[in-house]
């Protein structure tokens, strides 16, 4: 029984928090997750009032008198009440005695919430009272002395049904929701995990932290970047996006290694899950290639992976964006579960039907499909339209379903058309067994691919909420996907390229010739790290050559090559080859502490509108403020009109 | 001999960087100033091309074949060549035999400040030729292939003449300044002291390092912060001056003990070593008291302090407000010398001069005097023109000053208005010594302090201007001011307060009952830490009762408290009582690197206008650019006019 597990029990107990821990990753997260610098050896009482937290007496404190600090969780009739701190709870046993009324009738009117300190004596709880559940359960405390800190107003909700409440009133009484241990608990496993990236990179890989500058300059093609005046007319610093510039400038300079905890901007409006400002571990090396980034983020996120996560097994697998694209529809494969894409062309290329031959006579052309196990048992038809529509509606894309009978036939209207020996070739295709249903998409070849790669999810979902698991929420799957196209085709005008990444990554080795001639072929030493089927990284090897870069902003983008001058000419200036990889830490930290959202992972998240619900920012300002720098407010039609009203 | 100084020695010897080697800041970091975690078991040579480093090989090594990376600091004649890295130099022969005479034309056509790399043999060198005053100076390696991996073009100016340069083109090509021994220096240290201060905090005393939101919305009185517009029409962001209400509000949250490394952001126009975006050392704690974060500061420096710097002792002495103004006329004291400030009211009051009874019989009046000693043998008639013309340019005050002849008289028109004894009394009382000179001020107190106050920093800076060492560079006093007032004047209008610090500093216990009757006299909680005369750090308990929070905002400040209701709303909810403080990062590790401004000590630092040299932020945007964010330029008319033509 540890800690963390007899600290879930107690709230519990207590009926607390009790929604809370009904939400599957919570039970999950409450599994135990003991912080590991705790256990080491911080001192938690160092500089303050208090002799010991309220997480840790145990019998071998019988005796002792203690000074306890904390938050009244609840009282009960003037008896005894258990006193909360970030650590622990511990029962308080009050004085019946009128020697200490002043105490009790302090501890009685204190409503629930408010601050108070209590010294007293430890003492083993009677025979029969004892809770081996909880770290603190051998024990109370007799209380001597209390006084109250400060006192709770009646709350707006009693904190046990606070989690029932909307995210908004969460966000709204942030300092309340942060009270909770799913909170608590969070901000303290990213604090520890950030910790031990800084130990292992710093300490013992000689990496240099080093702050770069968030007043910048727009980037080309920065569309996403929040923009802020200066007191110079006209002119404006941008936030960037990340500290790539910088980054490899530092290389430049010979720094060697950095790395750097980096706050990042990003202005995408409003966007389920994503945050304008967010965090990302952020390195660069020196004389570095593709294998030696790959190798060090395995190293280094063994190193900092809780104990209580299970140990993660390095290196991890790689695969090309192109294999990703085939098996799974995506760049970021969840490969937790199978259901990979099948190319059933071969088999169905002699079939008369159709939209097969329609299909596979194109260019591209191809027929797939996805087997789902045992979809016949839990999924019913209503589902399979769903299925269907979704395709249509994001793809334009139809879908077809065969459902395998018991007897080792297909169900569907395609059956008619194969012969015998045609659909036993499809069923060893594809693997089915009864009762699996197979969704069948025939097209060109990209398109089938994304379309059955979100069949592949949205079928997942669709068992899991009928109670089967597919993806082992305790499991962390690791990916590399690499070997990214470097440009892709614009999206308003194919006939122009864009970065597929960003227009400094390095093309790779093998199609370096084909830059000058072929740009859309060409492979880039960009590499993705991919967990759970959640893009957790991002990096590359960069261009170290002037011209190269030149040529690719020039030539390639069709970018004003201006707007990076001081970058070019840096480079001319003996540039090392470098590389380097940022991971998304709100990202990361979500899925090691089972959390629903990255909300759940940061201290002020804002909402999904970009707006902080507790203090109401972005907000109104007068223009005499907006006056030092040059701006004024361009209200829309409407506003300005309401406005004046 | 140690590697740092052999380093500095080498690079000497090489005539390169000679200048910075001659500025007294740099010999004294030079002064072996080890790296610790360098010293430790970091591992420079994994996941890279190279074997070795350009700092570590040495005699043990010889007979390895080794492969480095670096760049050529110098090639003579196609013999042998200096290459660097950022740990140090090695000496590289060029072989001369047919068989590598494409080694040798590879290196011998690679200009200056080119990467290469280069694989060869460590064998001794030569008798004779030994440096023992460089670490790598026992052997050299005998190179047997080696390849340019980028070239360097002529660069616009030699390195060696580089730090001669402006400090503007310093900035401009800020990647090729960081190559110098000291911008690798100083970034290096401040990664590593930083990395100390967070093993004390998060590892050995409990605390959780949360990251808070840097768009937030403007603070009552917050004229200093950038507005960031959003996509919302009319309301805008504003980037936080401190994460002040934030980390009251963890406290509020129970987060206990809180840490972050905080990016800070202050819109100051131009002012001389001050950037627009800063980094501090943000801490807060709860159940604590001032004695409690003092305790903790002294001993976190203690911890991460380098070595190199010698011990520092603990506690720092403390010195209230009122003293610090009366003694050095400062509320940031450089007490590593003495030339106190000295009343002499008392001596001079049955004195009949004019200006003297002028001052000591309206209230406040006083008289001071601070003595420069041996100032006659140092000063000439000039310098105390000088003195007075600053006094009476800054202040509006007249100074008088006295020379200490040396048979026991003052030379000064005042004498004659003095009896012998009271001549001798005066004496007395300022310890004036032969040759000695008296700055002598009357006046209002307040006044006269700050005005000897600066005569006497104005005093220091002439004598070591002639050569005198007043102020020991290697020394470094720490101390902490402490009963500052709570609220001030307005400048602006006296009869009305602001806060001296900030609107959430606790009164002093011993005067919270004035705080509702004469506000003005209240001190406060609020302690600064000052290392050699610098302020780098400030702090308070801070007020956690709601009522006494909306009291000073509401009725002593005049303040709207609507702008603060999340804060006081949280106060009511069971907020314990808490206090924090913030280091100055960038100004305590410019004063640990003995650097001449706090732009050495950041890696891509803003000019004192807030310019980017190297990248040209802040740079014009388009209109269009400027419509997601409903803002437009208001042109200043001469700019308008301008921009048209």
């Amino acid at each position: 029984m540890s800690f963390r597990h007899g600290l879930r029990l107690l709230y519990s107990q207590l009926s607390l928090f009790s929604r809370e821990l009904n939400r599957p990753w919570c039970r999950y997260v409450s599994n135990s997750l003991a912080l590991s610098s705790e256990k080491r050896a911080s001192d938690f009482n160092s500089f303050v009032a208090r002799t010991n937290t309220c997480g840790e007496l145990h019998s071998a404190h019988v005796g002792q008198e203690v000074t306890l600090c904390g938050w009244i969780q609840y009282q009960r009739q003037g008896l005894f009440l258990v006193l909360r701190d970030f650590q622990g709870l511990t029962q308080i046993i009050i004085p019946q005695d009128e020697a200490h009324s002043h105490v009790k009738k302090v501890l009685y009117d204190a409503p629930v919430e408010s601050v108070v300190r209590v010294t007293g004596t430890v003492t083993s709880r009677p025979p029969g009272q004892k809770n081996p559940r909880m770290p603190t359960g051998d024990i109370e405390v007799k209380v001597k002395t209390a006084e109250v800190l400060n006192s709770c107003k009646k709350l707006p909700f009693e904190i046990k049904d606070f989690i029932k409440k909307s995210e908004a009133l969460r966000m709204q009484y942030r300092y309340l929701d942060l009270r909770s241990f799913q909170m608590q608990h969070n901000l303290r496993l990213r604090s520890q995990m950030v910790m031990k990236m800084r130990e292992y990179l710093c300490n013992l890989h000689g990496f240099v932290d080093v702050e770069t500058p968030t007043l910048f300059k727009r980037t080309p093609g920065g569309a996403k970047e929040f923009v802020v005046p200066s007191r110079e007319p006209g002119r404006f610093y941008c936030l960037p996006q990340s500290p790539q510039q910088f980054k490899q400038l530092l290389m430049v300079g010979g720094l060697d290694r950095y790395f750097q905890v980096a706050r990042c901007y990003r202005d995408e409006g409003s966007k389920p899950d994503r945050q304008p400002e967010f965090t990302q571990i952020d390195i660069e090396m020196s004389f570095v290639d593709q294998a030696g980034i790959q190798r060090l983020i395995e190293d280094l996120l063994q190193y900092s992976w809780p104990n209580e996560r299970g140990p993660i097994t390095t290196p991890f697998p790689s695969m090309s964006y192109a294999e990703a694209l085939a098996e799974y529809g995506t760049d970021k494969p969840d490969t937790r579960f199978g259901m990979k894409i099948i190319d059933i062309s071969d088999v169905l290329r002699s079939v008369e039907i159709g939209f097969v031959q329609n299909a596979v006579n194109k260019p591209q052309g191809t027929v797939k499909a996805i087997c789902i196990p045992q979809g016949a048992r839990h999924l019913q038809n209503k589902d399979f339209e769903s299925l269907k529509e979704s395709a249509k509606s994001q793809f334009n894309q139809e879908v077809l379903h065969l459902i395998m009978k018991p007897y080792e036939s297909l169900k569907s209207p395609l059956s008619k058309f194969l012969s015998e020996e045609q659909q036993s070739e499809l069923i060893q295709a594809l693997k089915v067994q009864a009762d699996d249903v197979v969704l069948l998409v025939a097209g060109e070849h990209e398109k089938v691919c994304l379309v059955l790669g979100n069949m592949r999810l949205e079928s997942a979902n669709l068992l899991e909420s009928r109670g089967l698991v597919l993806r082992d929420p305790t499991a962390f799957h690791f990916l590399w996907v690499v070997d990214f196209p470097l440009f892709l085709h614009k999206e308003e005008n194919p006939a122009e390229l864009e970065s597929a990444h960003h227009p400094f990554t390095a093309p790779h080795p093998s199609d370096t010739s084909l830059l000058y001639s072929e740009p859309a072929k060409v492979r880039s030493q960009h590499y993705d790290l991919v967990l759970n089927g959640s893009e957790i990284g991002g990096g590359s090897i960069r261009i170290h050559n002037a011209e190269q870069q030149r040529f690719v902003l020039e030539t390639v983008l069709k970018e004003d090559p201006e707007l990076l001058s001081h970058l070019l000419e840096a480079l001319k200036c003996g540039a090392p080859p470098h590389g380097g990889i940022a991971l998304g830490l709100d990202r990361l930290i979500c899925l090691v502490a089972g959390a629903p959202s990255i909300r759940d992972v940061i201290a002020f998240p804002k909402s999904f509108k970009g707006r902080d619900l507790m203090s109401n920012a972005p907000d109104y300002i007068t223009p005499e403020e907006l006056e030092p720098y040059h701006i004024q407010v361009a209200w829309p039609a409407a506003a300005a009109e309401a406005n004046k009203n």
